[in-house]
């Protein structure tokens, strides 16, 4: 390692560049190795290996380099929000099980939009009566509603890396779909916001805010499901595969990042747009395509996602043990230490002040389908889920509270430095007891949520052909559009997608039965 | 069009990173749709479609930007060295045909490590005694020397795109093997060039120069076996894919990119680095992984190098129309015309000088094998091939006369703007030709070279443990390796590797036959 700074010492630009992404690519592959050997354990998962590598590795770099830096790559929220993202948020929605989560539409909805509102109210409003009495001045009220979104947005990966999609569908489902819904709606909100020139907040403000999200959200949505049909129905039309599998790849990678830029060019939420982009092609591109390209397409993305993140909680280790942002906060450790704990106790407030109650509504409104009724132990775990935060908190707080990724005064200085250490213990601790707490609250074997849900296998390119039980039941027409009106939707759907969708942008076609799911 | 332009001058820097990125990435989906709809084309390939798409999307720049600039994206040659070459290299090394390459070992050596040097003598001095003519006058010895090995370094993309390595392998694999160990030499003789602080060239010097050539090109070598047999080793040990695939096709491409990195960051040639490590791990490590790795590594690795070099194409279609570089060049129009024609002549006159004789020395060394002549008529196409200019020319151009993309003084700018117009011109141009040459000194059918190739199928997992009739033959002890010094080399090296390196590293295991081919 001293070798290394040697050389870089002796170097011109170019060296300074390669020995950053030396070091992290190497990090990265012993970050692998680790999560491979590491992938039994009990109380281990990858985002933590991660972290606790990148402190260790944070630990060695500050060593060698004279205790003046603990990472070698600069934050730099482009990168994140360019890079790191688009991949995991567009592999979320290419491999999401679709029809779980059409099904669980209304209660993720609830939970991942009003959720966050709440949960930004209580944040900002607590942390504007809470941080003055730690000595902590210097904020806009501009700040306070960025750190109430910033705080708002979870990290719900390392909880699904425990959560097994056939033992506990329903729960799964709710935590995927509610992560997703939160990610885009906070960075919406967190932007809305952002917009805002006002320094007081009243009616006025909250129905502009509310009504710049609507917008937001429609339009996203919107670019998304075009792209992504775009694209299933070009992969169609000109049939690359015909002479190079290749160029059908690369179109569905570049397509895939092309709605995300889009989106953002545009300036809409490029994580809803390639979210739904990922729904739409793996629904219809993906059957257009020939079977090699199926192969690698699932695996590539899923392969970049796993990457990425990785990637970021390598960095939130390393980011911990930055001794420059550390020095520039003014508080004492007390007063840090009591902004630190006021805003863990606001997130678990937050959280705790929409899950019971969204359930409890959620619950009525599913009282007459006699399915997915969201029991307390399950609210337990997706509140557990919730207070995770992750990359694109760190994320928005760059983007808030520096400039390229240093922040301008001491207050903004804490608010990073907080926001790192929020990030790194939630992660860390809550991470931890996921697994014993599952195992407690929904021992295996006794969980009756089983639904049929089919194990993907990816070497059975139809394998979402086939029909399930539960929603060949579901065709009943209008009385059962307004008794069950998730699952009368469902099958309307089904039939449009059946009819007209898949015979223009393709898809597995139905010859032996009319009803074809929304394939999982 | 305008309604981007107009966004871009309201926002901030973020905006500034998106719009290139934006433009940049369905420019390339164009490249890869119109790709396909020419794919049966006579004339055209993906390279030559890549450069005038980039010409047009140049034109409609330089109007929309009201004639200030022609590309979006700053040509970086870090960007070019760190992101765009190592998967076009690795990708060459990881599907190459080893056993051609074997074969005529010696006779791509001669090409790629000879042809250079005598080519950049022929070039360096030709420029020195031509230059001043056209009134072009300011160039160190040294920008000379860096002139004469960046217009060495030829482009084989082009013509491997035209080329059936089953219709005639021979020529196929001296193409394709010269393109790499060319590129290879060409950078490393550029860098040590580099190093040179004299400005007097003499004996001492040619000695010091092939010196540090033979240091760079052995030790590059062999961190690339090393890094190859590493990979292989540790995914035969922990076999990821038990738990996940994702992680195991995340370690081969890292492992990858990492073997490049090391390389350069310890001075090394990256290039012959990361091929080395290309061959062998997909000769060991490709065998320890699951199918759907094998599908998807072999797929992925080519997709980015396709991006990539579609990526690089279209930059030298938008770079042609760069006007601050012309305007920066104080040259008259004919001087202009002059260097460049002095360059086109130079560069066909360095090859001319090598091709042949070096050709009729391989014919002599080879006499006895009985196999592999190199025809008059194949010998035009060597030399044809190599008359095109690519990418590295361009990266070595910028890396030398300028400094983050910007020549310093106009001596530079003519150099710079003359290597854009050298690869413009020789891949439109000669790329044009090539097809309707090769049928024309070559037509099909008729072509007699034809040997064992069996054709390379992805389904088949161990497709390459079947014997080959070829290498059948030539167990025969001293009497070989004296006759038949390569074939012999090949034998030896057969039982070794499947006596002791498959056993070690994975690779088929063979219980029905002693004799193994190194595989295709």
């Amino acid at each position: 390692m001293d070798g290394i700074w040697r050389i870089m010492g002796s170097m011109g630009a170019s060296q300074e560049e390669v020995i950053p992404i030396t070091v992290f690519v190497a990090i990265l592959c012993l970050c692998l190795v680790v999560g491979h050997l590491l992938e039994e354990n009990r109380w281990l998962n990858e985002s933590i290996t991660a972290i606790i590598i990148g402190c260790v590795s944070g630990t060695i770099i500050l060593f060698t380099s004279k205790w003046t830096s603990s990472h070698i790559l600069r934050f730099d929220e482009e990168l994140f929000f360019i890079y790191l993202l688009p991949p995991i948020i567009f592999n979320a929605g290419f491999q999401a099980k679709k029809k779980a989560l059409f099904h669980n539409f209304l209660t993720i909805m609830l939970f991942g939009v009003v959720g966050v509102f709440v949960s930004t109210f209580i944040i900002t409003s607590g942390s504007w009566f809470l941080f003055p009495k730690f000595s902590f001045h210097g904020l806009t009220p501009r700040d306070f509603l960025g750190i109430g979104t910033i705080f708002s947005s979870t990290d719900t990966v390392c909880t699904l890396q425990v959560l097994n999609q056939d033992e506990s569908p329903l729960l799964y489902s709710l935590v995927f779909g509610e992560g997703i819904v939160n990610d885009a709606t906070s960075v919406v909100l967190f932007n809305a916001v952002q917009k805002l020139q006002v320094d007081k907040i009243d009616g006025s403000t909250v129905l502009q805010v509310i009504g710049d999200f609507l917008y937001l959200f429609s339009t996203s949505t919107a670019l998304g499901i075009g792209m992504g049909l775009l694209t299933s129905y070009a992969l169609k039309c000109f049939y690359f595969g015909r002479h190079s599998t290749i160029r059908e790849i690369a179109v569905m990678v570049l397509m895939a990042y092309l709605s995300y830029m889009l989106s953002e060019l545009l300036e809409l939420s490029g994580i809803l747009t390639v979210f739904f982009t990922g729904i739409f092609m793996s629904q219809y591109a993906w059957y257009n395509v020939t079977d090699d390209s199926r192969i690698t397409t699932w695996h590539v993305f899923a392969m970049m996602s796993s990457i990425a993140e990785t990637f970021i909680f390598l960095y939130v280790g390393m980011d911990a043990l930055d001794i420059k942002k550390w020095k520039m906060s003014r508080l004492s450790f007390w007063d840090s230490a009591g902004v630190y704990g006021s805003l863990m106790f606001l997130i678990f407030l937050g959280r705790a002040a929409f899950v019971f109650p969204l359930s409890a509504l959620s619950n009525f409104m599913n009282r007459t389908s006699g399915s997915s009724i969201i029991t307390f132990k399950h609210q337990v775990m997706i509140l557990w889920a919730g207070l995770i935060r992750g990359a694109v908190s760190i994320a928005l707080a760059f983007k808030q509270f520096t400039r390229h990724g240093k922040p301008l005064d001491p207050p903004n200085a804490t608010v990073v430095k907080t926001t790192g250490l929020v990030v790194l213990s939630s992660t860390v601790v809550f991470g931890l007891f996921t697994k014993p707490l599952l195992n407690a609250l929904l021992p295996q074997g006794t969980n009756n949520q089983k639904q049929n849900t089919a194990e993907e296998d990816m070497r059975l390119p139809l394998h979402s052909s086939e029909e399930s039980a539960t929603t060949n039941q579901l065709d009943g027409g209008l009385a059962h559009l307004i008794k069950r009106p998730v699952y009368a939707m469902h099958s309307l759907w089904l039939r449009f997608d059946d009819n007209y969708m898949r015979s223009i942008f393709g898809g597995p076609q139905s010859n032996e039965s009319t009803v074809q799911t929304w394939h999982e």
